[in-house]
């Protein structure tokens, strides 16, 4: 924890803050090494502070011991927020701009009287998040390789006569006996027709002869996530299916081959879809190629056309490339990579694909 | 819709706004009737637009057709908003100010170039949302009926040696098999010590011989939550235990007998509170006595010792008393109510205690 919340400090100098008040979950739940729910963290170097209400204060006891002094909040969080900072003697205090809501900074503002400065701060935590520790790797190959196993495991259940949501019945269950503390979004099955809409909500739909079947599921593994695409088929592939499904496959491949350290991120996202469209589908893959994965399923850096940042090595990113024909079917195969210092180990490579 | 919107619009203009730009996604739902997920909403007399990108839009105009414009909005969603205000000519602009981040609001006041003015509001939609509407409770009705059968259900796996996320994972089954689209929280399966920690995250830990097992499920149906909680039993049940078990059920009870239209919602929680502390275990049950359930598994109305609210039917919450013996167990007893104009209908009612 130290290093973590020292790293913060450093940027916190540099921004002239004598501290921050984190909001968001997972940047609480990255400083503390705790899985924080209903919480906000006061960081600075006279004392770190953890506000949660009674539901979760004995927890919190127990995981934050020496860490962080807890503060029970029932009722008015943000004036004891306020008060605590003002009885440090912070003058300069930093907030999450993108993960505290107007209200909230409005409410704190007004308990400060001006006596303190509020201050937004754009991803501080969110930039060390995107370079993975060795203990956060590790955890997140365990919450791909339970993936993995889930995506093997369906095989049998895609059959004509089967419900999309009876699959995602038998994919939660799997995940949890496999060691998962819980699904890392709502899984997507999405058959037939339904897989030309990129986000599907899973329906009592039942699976026909001869169709695919899209199957984006996460696990999540001690805080950490994963994310996996792949199409499955319910029998016959039809000859558009497959040209699709290798133009996809290949758009993955030209991005996965692209990239290592000190590659900007834009060209990546390039690679993926200039092949996608050199192949007459470019206006059918509208979102972006990827995005980062670790305490969120979606976190920085965001794999896309606008990203000039360069490739550093401990991130950790999905590329999943896409093909939706509206009222026909889609494509999408999602990979996880982690950066390396010599290139890439991509983490879902042993997958049925 | 017309009227869920028609209704907004007569707060909208007690307010003098001749726009809202909704940004929670429950409330988004409730004016559309659609399952929304990343996106912004504005509502206005002029035109109603849907805002979102390429992973929806496509989703979005099959459902919303007559209802609302699209607008595709990958990229820079603020902007495009902000235009889209200006461009209808509105002058005075609602924006949800506690489900719109700071730097979110910052953006599109900036867009917005001081030729209208951004408004902040409170619980404008969260208003119209605490009476439930028949739609809304047959489908809150069938989340409960799929809920209560899981609390049926699971009573053979809660043995020795089974695993907290073994039982989550037979429930998180079987609940989509009776039709549930997803679970309406992570499931709490909390045994032995583990049940005095309000919102303990299920683990790998093995139930014990004469342990209790708290289970906190809900299921979500097109939309609509249910929440209910019981404990159950690996075995004996201690003559502590019992005492405790009959304490909460009896606080719970009062509190149901209360209920009804026009009584003050603090008086509710005032029933069960004061129960408990009598007894000698009020300093054990720290948080509020309920919350409503509708399209978010909390929300309006708080059932809270500070809430003067008076019930009015069509109102949907939980009553759930609860003690937590640190270091030993917790007992909470969740049922879920509906109020009509005669008085009460506990719709959990038939579920095994």
């Amino acid at each position: 924890m130290a290093s973590r919340i020292n790293k913060l400090f450093a940027k916190l100098n540099q921004e002239n803050l004598d501290g921050l008040i984190a909001s968001s979950s997972a940047n609480i739940s990255y400083l503390t090494k705790y899985t924080s729910r209903e919480s906000y963290f006061l960081v600075s170097e006279k004392a770190n502070i953890y506000f949660t209400d009674s539901r979760y204060t004995e927890e919190a006891k127990d995981n934050l011991r020496n860490l962080a002094e807890i503060k029970k909040t029932n009722g008015s969080v943000f004036k004891i927020i306020a008060h605590t900072c003002l009885d440090l003697g912070l003058r300069r205090i930093g907030f999450e701009e993108r993960c505290l809501a107007y209200a909230e900074y409005k409410k704190i503002k007004e308990e400060l009287k001006k006596k303190a400065a509020l201050i937004p701060t754009y991803g501080l935590i969110e930039e060390l998040r995107q370079i993975k520790e060795p203990e956060e790797i590790s955890k997140i190959k365990k919450a791909v390789q339970i993936t993995a196993s889930a995506l093997e495991f369906i095989g049998k259940f895609i059959l004509p006569g089967k419900r999309e949501l009876e699959i995602v019945a038998e994919l939660e269950r799997f995940i949890r006996y496999q060691g998962a503390t819980d699904s890392a979004f709502e899984i997507i099955v999405a058959s037939g027709t339904n897989s030309s809409f990129a986000h599907h909500i899973p329906t009592k739909r039942k699976i026909k002869n001869d169709e695919p079947v899209l199957i984006d599921i996460g696990a999540d593994y001690f805080g950490y996530k994963s994310d996996l695409t792949r199409v499955l088929s319910s029998g016959k592939i039809s000859s558009l299916e497959k040209k699709i499904y290798h133009i996809v496959l290949e758009a993955k491949d030209r991005a996965i081959r692209k990239i290592k350290p000190a590659v900007s991120i834009k060209e990546v996202d390039a690679a993926s879809r200039r092949y996608i469209t050199q192949k007459g589908f470019g206006e059918f893959f509208g979102h972006n190629l990827g995005h980062g994965v670790g305490l969120e399923v979606h976190e920085e850096p965001n794999i896309s056309s606008k990203n000039s940042n360069v490739i550093r090595p401990g991130m950790v990113f999905t590329i999943e490339p896409a093909i939706y024909l509206p009222g026909k079917f889609g494509i999408r195969i999602e990979d996880m990579v982690l950066v390396t210092t010599e290139g890439i180990e991509v983490l879902s490579g042993a997958v049925v694909k």
